[in-house]
């Protein structure tokens, strides 16, 4: 058993997690962002309080956060979704609940929640991909997580692929999460259909990214190319990882790998045509088990693989 | 002490190297690649005898190689400088010798050399590119070498950066090494001056990577367009490994190397205009320490990070 948090912009969820990665319990908040640090940490202690109120042999709870932690684990450097900058969360918590209290960024649960229960289970060398509003990546090599001197490995969705016609969030041009997120089909999209591209997302006021792989797969010359793009880009940064990481296997959750075998199959075949010994050393690749409940999954268990 | 052989296209190269990485005595021989695997078994086998009988006590040699492994270090899958395909080196040399045997990359055994004598010691995590004919690599993260699950990471030679005017070995193209080894530089200052360009390189029946530094440092603009245009690719591949693996440091090492601080300025420059968290995850860029004898010193020291 394990207490795990996905802190998110949006809802703070938590979970009591069985051994086998079954949630037992789950209680969920809104995320109250505007009303600032003290109050969302308020928040965060009587959820987990209420959580362990239910399971109280329990002494660690983890905590998948989107952001970027300092090297040891405890400080919050940078989270933009919550406004968060250098906020010593672990010590705070700890401080309010008497529990140790174990931060990872939410990717890396993601692939802890898969390499414990679900798609890249049993692999010794797992890396997974989030395709979401922008591209998260989390590694696991020889069982282990790979965090990095800084705090910052496995940030997929900032390598550099080429010049793009707009800026990335995080202030460089060309990163890969300009091409292979759901704000890059839309505003891929979005510029096609400005610069007078037929489709029948122009209809629309506006579309997800799911509406996208919609239209894509019922034909539409825009949409297909916008998928087709976006997996041509993935493709492309996957070999490139496999020939530094060389794991067993590449997983693709986030909201996009919704999109399923359609996607996939066309990830699989942009990857192949660009490994270096595709006679020898071939990543699998598939899709993730977990969707939205993969940070609460991963966070009550990160200490498998950490 | 350690024994640690150079197993290299030219030159057997074999060294007791004590345990404060200095060789104690040194054994070299021309590699009879022309002769076959099993002539420079025979060979690579006296070496190892004789050097043997001079440190009797030691149980273990430890062996750079110019290719590629499996995946449980005991068989050269793939080795083009001397023609070798799926050749169980390991069985073959402890058979004869009763000695154990292992095997690694050779740029990996000079990550490692470089990680328990030179540039990067102390650093639990460092990557490391040895540019020469091509481009090679290796990586320790936690003290570890990170091999990955096909015996094939850290081949960062092969990551693909965009398209180049011809194809790479591996009959990739856009790989890195197509742009940042002695072999790209010559190649592109040789395209220049076929396309017309003026440079003090036309006078010169053949060049080699140190003489295009040469002319790069007295001035010559092709020259020096073909550095600026090598550090820029290295600088864009080491934001990108930095944005996966986020190591203390990364050091520089092979021929090209030998071109010192004016390089290196270079590289550390296009680096840190990519880098995605340039506030507060900076790595470091040294060059490596050692060079000729890096495979030798750190085959004999596997030990300490495998």
């Amino acid at each position: 058993m394990g207490i795990g948090i996905d802190l998110g912009g949006s809802a703070i969820k938590g979970g009591i997690v069985d051994n086998w990665g079954v949630i037992q319990e789950e209680r969920n908040k809104k995320t109250r962002t505007h009303m600032g640090y003290d109050q969302v940490l308020d928040d965060l202690g009587l959820l987990i309080k209420e959580l362990h109120q239910l399971s109280p042999e329990e002494t660690v709870v983890g905590i998948g956060i989107p952001g970027i932690l300092s090297p040891d684990g405890g400080t919050i450097v940078s989270c933009p979704n919550l406004n968060w900058k250098n906020q010593p969360l672990k010590k705070d918590l700890e401080t309010r609940l008497g529990l140790e209290v174990r931060l990872v960024n939410d990717a890396t649960a993601a692939c802890i929640a898969e390499a414990a229960f679900g798609s890249t289970r049993g692999k010794k060398n797992s890396v997974m991909l989030t395709l979401g509003t922008g591209v998260g990546g989390g590694m696991i090599i020889n069982d282990r997580v790979i965090f990095g001197a800084h705090g910052v490995a496995s940030e997929v969705g900032h390598m550099i692929m080429e010049e793009n016609f707009y800026n990335c969030n995080c202030g460089k041009n060309g990163c890969l999460e300009t091409f292979a997120s759901a704000t890059a089909l839309i505003r891929y999209c979005q510029k096609q259909l400005d610069d007078g591209m037929d489709s029948t997302l122009r209809s629309m006021n506006s579309f997800d990214g799911r509406e996208i792989f919609g239209a894509a797969k019922a034909g539409d010359a825009l949409a297909l190319a916008a998928v087709n793009r976006l997996a041509r880009y993935l493709g492309w940064a996957i070999a490139n990882i496999n020939d530094l990481i060389d794991p067993e296997v590449f997983t693709i959750g986030g909201g996009l790998s919704g999109a399923g075998d359609f996607l996939l199959g066309k990830i699989i075949a942009e990857t192949k045509s660009r490994l270096t010994y595709p006679a020898y050393a071939i990543p699998e690749i598939v899709l993730a088990r977990f969707r939205n409940e993969a940070g609460m999954i991963g966070a009550a268990h990160l200490s498998r693989f950490i």
